[in-house]
Formats: C-alpha cells, structure tokens, sequence
C-alpha cells in the first residue's frame, strides 16, 4: 500500500471516541472530523469553486458514475484529470458509482462478475465491474477512490445482506488487486463496511474488509432508509473494529446531530447531499436549527439568517431578502441558500475539533442540541 | 432642481462625440459611458451583490413594475429602502415601470391619467400614474428615477407615435411637479424622449423634454424592435438636441456594437438585459465574438472561454468545463457565464472610457470591431 496518503491522529477527547485527525493527500491536507460537500456532476450544485475555497471546504466529492456518463473518462483524461478539468486543486474523494448504478442507472443485470446497466441520460449500455470502477476513478484522478460495493437496500433480509456484503467483500479483494496493479501513488482506495441492521453482519464485513487491507475504511448502507438508532448501531458495531490509525469515513451521513453521534464513535469523514439539496428548496441549517425560507414570517424579518454565523451570507443579507429572492423564483436563492447551508457545515464540523481539541466534546455537543433543537 | 446629484465632462474625444463624464450620487459616483447590469427584481439574476462587486459594477438598475408587485413598497420602506434591502451600497437607477406595464402586465386601460393593469404574478388589478410611478421610486430610493413615459411601440403610425409622445412629454410635466412636491434632494429623476423612427417628432419629444428640464435626459423606445440603423438615427436626431452638461441614456442598450455607435454620438449610459439573458441561454460575449458554449466543439476545448478576457471565469474554468456544466444542467453555468458576459460589458465600457481619455475612441472601436466581428 505505497500510496501518497498518510493519515495521523492529532487529538482524542478522553471522554469518548471522538478525535481529530490530519489525511494527507498529495493535493493537500484535510483536518477531520471533516465534511464533504458533493460535487456529483463535477461541481457542487450552485457553487463554483471560488465559492468552495472561500467557505473553506477541504475536499469536495465526485461521482464517478455521473463522472463517467459526462463528460467521460476520455474527456477527464484529456483535461489531465477531474481536478484541473473543474479547476479545483484541493483534495476530490469519489464514490465508486456503485451507489448510483444501484439507485438511477436502468438495473439490467448484477452477477458476480460486475453490473450490466442502461445511462439515465441517453439509455446506452453500459458494464461495470470492480476493475472497471477503479480504472474510472484512476481516470478522474481522485486522491480517495472507493471500492465499488453493492450498497444493500433497506430493509433486507438476513439472507440478502449477507450474500450482499459478501458479494461487496469480494468485489473489494478485486478493487484492491485492481488497485495495487495500476501502482497509482497518488491515489488512495477505501474499503466499504455493509451489512445491513445486522450486528454480525456488520461485524464480518468489517473483519473481511480490513483483512483485504485498505488506507481508510468506510461505513456504507446507513443512508438508505435507516432509523437513527439503527445508523448508530451499525457505526457502533462497525467502528471498533476497524483499525485505530486509519480514518473512518460514514458515507451519506448527514444531519448535524448525526455527525455528532458518529464523531462521538470516531468517525472522521462525512458526506451529504441535503445540505445542498435541501438549500435549493428553502430549507437552511441555523445555530437555532431548521428555517424554511419560504415561511410567509420571514418576508419581513430584517434580521440575518442565523445571527450566530459570519458566514457571507448570514454577513449582507436579511432574511426577509432571501425570502424574497426564493418566492421571486431568482436562480441567487439557490446560491446563497447553498452557500449559506455549506458553509455552516463546514463551520460546524472546525468547531467540532475544536471541541475535541479542548476535550470538550460531549459539552460541546450537549450545547449544540440544545440550541439547535430548541424552537 | 435641488438634488444632490451631479455630472461633470472629464474628457472629450476631438473626432467624434465621446465623451467620458463623472455622475455623482449619494451612494458614490459613477464613470460614464457606463454598462448598468439589469437588477430587475432586486437582483441580477444569477448574480450575488458580492459578483457584482468583484466586476466593478459601478451601477444597477431596479424594475420599479417588479419591485412594486413584489416585495411591495411597504417592504421596501420598512428596510429602509432598496440598497438596504438588497445590500447593495452602490448606486440604483430604477425605471418608471412604464415598460413593463405595457410588456408585461394585462393591460386593461390607457388615459391620459395614467393605466390599469392586472399584475402578471396574482391578476391584482393596480393604477399607475406618473406621481405614482414617482411615488414608487421614492419607496424604493433609487439614485436615478426615471420618468413615466408611454414606450413607443414598434413600428408605430405618426399619429400613435406623436399622440404618444405628447403624452409621454404630459406626464413628464406631472413626474416633475410630483418630484419637486416630495423634495427628495437624494433622488435625481430623468426625462425620456420618445418619437419613434420620425425626425421630426424626436426632435419634438427632445424640445419639450428639455424645456420641462430634468437632471439628465434618457432616449427610448429605441430597443423594441427597430434597426440598427433607426436606433443610430434615433441617437444621431436627440442627442444634440439634449444639454451637453447633462448625462444621456439611450434605454435598453445593447449589444457591444450598438453601444460604440452611441458612445460615438455622444451618449453616456447603457442597460441592457441580453448579456444576462443571453448568458442563461449559453451564449457568450468574448472580444473575438460570440460563443456558443452548447456547441459540440467546446467540450474538449480546455483553453480559456476569452483568451483576452482576465475574469474570474476565463482565469479558472475551460471552455469545456462550461460547456460541460450548461450540457449537465447546472446552476452554475447560469451564474460563470452570466458572471463572464457582465464582466466582459464592464471591462469593454471601462476600455471605452480609456480610449476617449487617450482622444482615440475611433481608432478603439475600429480595432474592437475587427476583432470582435473576425470569426
């Protein structure tokens, strides 16, 4: 595993789990806790990349099954890879498409071997095989790629989690060949943990996937439907026995209160499509929890959107503003909106190891809920 | 004519009419000639306050229509006016809504009083006079007011054309009296003239115009339709006629080409909403003419969008990369290219205004214009 990618832990709250980390990629360091805005398309919905460094964003996702549709690897390749081709030079961390192929492609079939599968856009053919998904990766020039995995739905029986995980299990042994073939320096590769709401089940995709060996782990399938409880059983079960020096990343994950459960289990990577998603529909994150814009109260509240946030957002515009840009139907409501919402993240997940840095933790947490949850 | 407002000619070229002038407001002064990006509903759209800065933005422009409708004058009033309510320090020009209440509106009657309409948002029914127009832009606070005018249809009789003129000249008397009545010291109001493609009655309109006498002097119904060649006659007939020591606006002005025949004859202000719209529609002004990013031979054309262009887009994304994200649907290629076109106008009035101070504003467009009109 001679890869440009280091990972060192630079702090642990002694109350609990909770640590902060340094990843070293070869396009730069990213402190964890961290999270990941996504960039499914090559660009974080509304965002430019400006916009990204200015709201201090670490590393941004890709989706190499979006990636790989449009504009292509041989478009990618060409450019010299995803990073200079969306002029982005920080870290990129891409899924392995597994996700989507599962969850937009036209599913024709699933083997052993790889998934045959039709494009949402234009109903081409198309193969992918574990090989396939790291040589799509390696194309973009992602610093962490991920292992293409079958992510198990929910719910699913006993007997479908298990041949799921260890069809995942297997496919990971593949990627990793894969991997260490191409001698891609430059690029680390993930092992993804599945099994369902099943402690055992968990606990052999762990063991079978650290086997293989990987310079971080992920947690997988806890963004699909699960409860809460039954997302922090799985990082409960899983994280233990995942190896203490290499970073833990818990995929689709989430909600702030979320990240604050996981992080207490020493989790330290997290992405999440809702903050983005959610920003385009009105729906923004405050220190005093949720704010639909669109509420008609809001048309005349000068006030700035979350007077805890220096965010540029929440810095010139009142929310009576916003509320007017979003009901007048102007393509800046989305901006702003994502903006603000990305940008409390970010900020959220600086004062989170801040916290554990104080080994304050679990006050810290305590604060939060307590005014986020409050209204 | 107590406003505290104010124009001064810094330089003229010696072989045409160019001029460059200094328009001072209570929000900061303004270089002429000037591009004023389009801000119809209180923002330009795609764009945030902060774009709009970082490109020079010396000045936008408010639909009093919009901003009436929604959010309202007593929204607007109760933040304290638009800047305000926007976060925009900068100076605002506003038209009268005149335009849009014959565009866009349902229009149920025209008199000599003034008109009622039907909002094209609810079907509300409203009655807009000339000392409501005012009225209107005294709640918003613009810098600029403009006067109530009936926009010439195009092409137009000489009897509609004259009949709506000497209204328009009417109900400039009225906007007049209803301004110095308010003694608002802070808000200049221009007069418009009207008079279609007809010698004799722009001159008409002009005379009466400027015997009511305004801060400045706006030339209209000049972008509804008519030539190039009507607009320049348009221009070539008024703009003499209009006091030298007062700032003119040709309305709804234009294209890059269009604006150098104007500036040649004299004219100092421009607005114009197709390098936005057209923006949004993936066409792109650079100094060697327009681009087409939709266009199949971008999406592996990794150079700058305008080699000659030191934006922020043409300085961090490829052609390619713009076209990929207009191909893929993202917000963002509704913002980079609208923040290119309007920095491109910026840039393109600013290098005007260099030209005229070097006494060389012939040799410049004939230079522009070659190499704009190459490809």
């Amino acid at each position: 595993m001679a890869c440009n990618f280091k990972f060192e832990i630079e702090a642990e709250d002694p109350a609990c789990g909770a640590r902060v980390g340094k990843v070293t990629t070869p396009h730069g360091a990213i402190e964890t806790p961290v999270f990941m805005p996504v960039g499914t398309q090559g660009s974080v919905k509304a965002l430019s990349q400006e916009d990204l460094c200015d709201v201090n964003a670490q590393i941004i996702l890709g989706n190499a099954y979006h990636l790989y549709l449009r504009p292509g690897t041989e478009t990618l390749e060409a450019a010299g890879g995803l990073h200079r081709f969306m002029g982005w030079d920080r870290p990129i961390l891409t899924d392995s498409g597994g996700f989507q192929v599962f969850s937009l492609g036209h599913l024709n079939k699933v083997t052993p071997d790889g998934v045959t599968f039709q494009s949402h856009i234009d109903g081409s053919r198309h193969v992918l095989t574990p090989e396939r998904a790291v040589d799509i990766q390696i194309s973009i020039g992602s610093d962490i790629m991920m292992c293409f995995d079958e992510c198990t739905a929910y719910p699913a029986t006993r007997e479908a989690a298990t041949e799921s995980l260890r069809m995942t299990a297997d496919w990971a042994a593949r990627c990793k060949a894969r991997w260490l073939e191409r001698e891609v320096n430059d690029q680390a590769l993930f092992g993804i943990v599945q099994g369902s709401t099943y402690k055992d089940l968990r606990q052999e995709s762990a063991q079978r996937t650290v086997e293989i060996g990987f310079p971080g782990y992920a947690i997988g399938g806890v963004s699909v439907g699960e409860s809460k409880e039954e997302m922090v059983a799985a990082v409960e079960w899983t994280a233990p026995l995942l190896p203490r020096e290499k970073p833990r990343y818990l995929m689709g994950v989430g909600p702030p209160e979320d990240i604050l459960e996981a992080v207490e289990r020493g989790v330290d990577m997290f992405d999440c499509v809702l903050p983005t998603r959610n920003a385009r529909n009105g729906s923004l994150i405050t220190s005093q929890g949720r704010v639909n814009i669109k509420n008609a109260v809001y048309a005349r509240d000068f006030g700035p959107l979350d007077p805890g946030c220096g965010c540029v957002v929440c810095r010139r515009y009142s929310r009576a503003y916003l509320s007017h840009l979003y009901r007048s139907g102007e393509i800046s409501a989305l901006r702003l909106n994502t903006l603000h919402n990305v940008s409390f993240m970010l900020h959220f997940a600086a004062t989170v190891r801040q916290a554990i840095r104080a080994g304050r933790f679990l006050e810290f947490k305590r604060e939060f809920l307590h005014a986020y949850t409050a209204k």
